[in-house]
């Protein structure tokens, strides 16, 4: 592949603007304020429906909100800025392709959510959900950091997104499981996508660039005000868009207690696994928040806080492990290039909170949900359901999961091969200096000249 | 100027703890709390008026403030350690001087703002238009940063955030215009104010820090931590103080999107026009936050989704040319040394923005506000003005901000060069040494003595 | 002390696991969702009450909760990035026993407080309370920083979260005492527990360690991510449990102005007891926060504004002495090695909160509070205590936490000297090299090629 395709200067300007364009029409034709956001239509409401301000959807739903947007362009980007010279890339990457895929998100999970009188109509859940949608691409960016130019992946984001829409309108609306935190339609399907998408893209002779694929000091602290963003703002995650009431309350305080459970698992198992018994930062960034994504699914069901941090502690420990026994099987028999270990954070775990979720709603019953039920297992409260066949729908909809991931990644990563789209070549992934004007070190500057001071000094003495 | 005058021991204790003291006692004279913060008037009102404690106004806006305040301490303060050698001072002077703007702000905004009965009444509300003043004064700071002192700064924000109240007290009480996210108000007046200064205090030997007006690899990561809280709060920001209800959840919607759609842009021009065909994280850390500037005003508007991502997409390709093709005349034709560059984030979006807005109300009818006019343009719902007519006063607006912009700025630069503020030589600026105590890196001294044996090794050899 | 004993890999797992496996146990035994969180109850509550879902003590109180999160994780953790090659220690230990101590504190502060039935019933104000024991924990961890292994941690932790309870539980409900931001029960607590048990550590050959006792660069800028976190979310922190309406809104306020009181005492003293006029990063991260804890007492009380702001810049001014004159005299003189100045930050400035706290107790009047009396002083509005017998009580409070912290302190101390423990030889202080597989930097490998090159040409010229 020759270098100059990495060059940015036409096809990602006309990438970028010909889908803002595209978009922005798509939006005029279609998007249209919701009533609770609509100046006229939420008076009407206040006036007919005895409502108050205080009752506006907004203020259920907008600090949940911005701590997940936190998470999405704080929490993923920093997190990925582990690397020691990719920086630029993992944060303003992520950034981009969120800004374009929550665009997107809106429209097509308009087509298939809020859809009515040939009209999507949109407020903060489906803001929410757009967000949501983004985490998905940005796990599957995850997998292929390093490796992809920005117009792959807007590409990717693109289809992705779309894919998405339809996995997830099965999933909630044909198969009815329950999946408030995204265990199957974020994790499980963003993971899987990406170490697809990754597969189909294999690089032989990536070792000529794997002096790049590691930290250095401070790029492990940048990485960390990703993961804590992450770890904290994740009980918000899963119960951004439950149901009001003790249903976000419960999502929260369960996502609170898998997470620190997770944390001692993970920190246990990373002083047992390696020789010398230190502690991997590694494993401390990403195994850490493994229990966010294994109660994704379940969070919201009457889990129980103990039942919460067995999940979480599970999923810390398998974390830790996949780090330090799977990922080096991928990579060198399978031939999938994991940049972040996506599988060990949101693919096992993912399918650990399906599977959790599973059990949890095989066990609902009328005595423990109360009245309750209807807003966590509404086909168990109205009869149409017992607890048994939900589960079973809860367990397809894991296989509709991996199903989706697999075969759309097999698609999209052939897409993406594509040589237009400007990948770099082996030699230079993992390195800013591809697509961006790279600042030098001062410290080096200083250095020369101290050195050779230095050096003067002793040739003389 | 000699070089002992940045010398900070007397003047910057006398100037801080001289103005803290006057500012205490004008809180004891007229500062008091508000209805919905003194124990006994809330408690009273919740006995007359059959209200619950949920109806403090602090549950509508709490979270808003917070991240108003994250924007205007973490992200203003972040945004500018992008230099090499400047980052204590930007993120601490920053802390400094919002710190006192906000104080000051809180008595000059009481006066024409929360008085009655003699006194001045505050609660959140005061609160998050303390901030919003602040943010102005940080919008100056940053087309003066590196080259002033901190008692410079003390005196600059002392008079900017009383010009700040004045102008805002002629555009929102006595003009009667709409400017909720203050893109008139913050923006248009803290950027055209800081580049006045920067005219007046022009330096025209300061070439001889111009190797140090520069970023580092991990200098531009801080700063995206600043440009990232920034994008992400913004809808926060332009939300804050707008009415309960839809007029909040429709001002986050629209900023949300077209920050969204302006990062497309930035991306997209940023690709563009860079000879080589590759980002520059300068466009990525500023231009891409002018989408949130561009709504400011509109925000709260009927402004529709499509529409707000239009302005947003303007708006940062606008801001990525001016850093591409005006900055570099405004510096060497007009003698404004802009160092972030704010004419190209605050300045022109601004004024957009203002635009945006004239253009919003002008389309103002009956039918799409509804009920909701009397919160929006209550001179349109009681017939007083017609909504050309409220553009128009809208346009006057933004003349009375670029009045005082430039008025008050030609003054306040005149008051800054008296030479006993402290002001850095020309060979000075852009330095921390000048102001901190400043710590070696520790590369250095590690690096000095690998160097050491490194050298004698060959030597030896 | 063996070096090899400093080796986690058996010691951490069985730490870890052991006492999560407990906790579980504990969790499974007695620990229940509270009424707001629990399906069934909630929904019971709703039919029975008349109320709505946004009566949910969870819309009170999540966005506080949150910021609170965000000061534990983030402030309290990059705050002690501060040291030159102890980053990695300082964010995660922070969070291995933060995320340790809210599971324990859950547990201790359930049986005092929640247990009825029982059984502990959780929601969202014991996650509040049990990060705010955290707090308390993570002070301790300020004053032992780079000097104690992660075990040692997390058995302080075990016995300092206990004790924490039994404090409390003293101070609040049988002294019933105010302290809602916790000056006496979490700062002077957990500043003196900690300065007692680093005074039983005392390390007389330390110095061999005091050459990565420093900051660099960047680290001190990682250093103010948290101090900036911990200022803007102190507000949250002191009115995260304070009653709804007028007292959390203005716990708010007097927080606000108080720290921006204290950010200019802060600066002034700073400047003005360095010899050289210029300002100390150390004064800007740690004394500008004084002002939270100065008013951690009384912030819910009718404080006024202006007697916020007196006590912020006070605590300020006495913590930044504290810096200058006491630190080196308690390391010197009393063997207090106080790594991150805990005793500036929370010690004298919980002490000054708590006498603060005293003043307005006793001035307390039917008059200035109305019926809003019985929210901050119940004993008053119902007679059972005058103003000057609850001034007499809050000031026995403080004798009680100061007693708890010294005497705990000791005996917790003694039991951390074991030497299984796995504590760091003297000369491996502020190191992460002890306890983590820590990459090289970068720039240390290119530069030595810089340099052997450069060397080469200077030999050859």
């Amino acid at each position: 592949m020759a270098k100059h395709s990495t060059n940015m200067r036409i096809k990602l300007p006309v990438c970028c603007l010909a889908l803002e364009a595209v978009t922005i029409l798509l939006f005029a034709i279609f998007v249209r304020y919701d009533s609770d956001t609509d100046a006229s239509a939420w008076h009407d409401k206040l006036k007919t429906s005895n409502s108050s301000n205080a009752d506006n959807e907004f203020y259920f739903r907008y600090a949940s909100f911005q701590d997940v947007h936190t998470m999405i362009f704080i929490g993923f980007g920093f997190l990925m800025t582990f690397l020691k010279r990719y920086g630029f890339s993992s944060v303003a990457f992520n950034f981009l392709i969120a800004a374009f895929g929550l665009q997107w998100s809106t429209l097509i999970q308009g087509f298939f959510h809020g859809f009515h009188d040939g009209k999507i109509h949109i407020g903060i859940e489906s803001m929410i959900n757009a967000d949501f949608c983004t985490g998905a691409v940005l796990i599957s960016f995850g997998a292929v950091l390093g490796k992809t130019s920005p117009v792959q992946l807007i590409v990717m984001t693109l289809f992705e997104v779309t894919l998405f829409g339809i996995n997830e309108y099965i999933i909630l609306n044909v198969l009815n499981a329950k999946d408030a935190g995204g265990s199957m339609t974020i994790h499980t399907f963003g993971a899987y996508f990406g170490l697809t998408v990754s597969r189909i893209l294999y690089r032989p002779d990536l070792d000529k660039s794997r002096q790049r694929e590691g930290s250095v000091y401070h790029s492990d602290l940048f990485a960390m005000i990703g993961t804590i963003y992450l770890w904290m703002f994740w009980p918000s995650f899963n119960s951004a868009i439950t149901a009001h009431g003790d249903d976000q309350h419960r999502t929260v305080l369960n996502t609170y207690y898998s997470l620190a459970a997770c944390t001692l698992g993970t920190f246990a198992l990373s002083a047992l696994f390696n020789g010398e018994g230190k502690l991997d930062m590694v494993h401390i960034q990403n195994a850490a928040l493994a229990g966010g994504v294994a109660v994704g699914t379940a969070a919201e069901m009457m889990l129980t806080p103990y039942g919460a941090m067995i999940a979480g502690i599970l999923a810390g420990m398998i974390s830790v492990l996949g780090y330090k026994l799977l990922s080096p099987v991928l990579d060198s028999k399978w031939k999938i290039q994991d940049t972040c270990g996506v599988h060990n954070l949101h693919g096992m775990p993912g399918v650990l909170g399906a599977l959790v979720g599973v059990i949890v709603a095989a066990a609902a019953t009328a005595d423990i949900y109360g009245d309750g039920m209807e807003d966590v297992f509404p086909l168990l409260a109205d009869g149409t359901r017992t607890a048994n066949s939900q589960a079973v729908y809860q367990l397809l909809a894991l296989l509709v999961a991996l199903s989706f991931a697999i075969v759309g990644g097999i698609i999209v990563g052939f897409i993406l091969r594509i040589p237009f789209l400007g990948s770099p070549p082996d030699s230079e992934c993992f390195d800013d200096v591809v697509y961006w004007e790279v600042p030098g070190e001062e410290e080096h500057h200083q250095m020369m000249a101290v050195n050779t001071d230095d050096h003067e000094q002793q040739t003389q003495a």
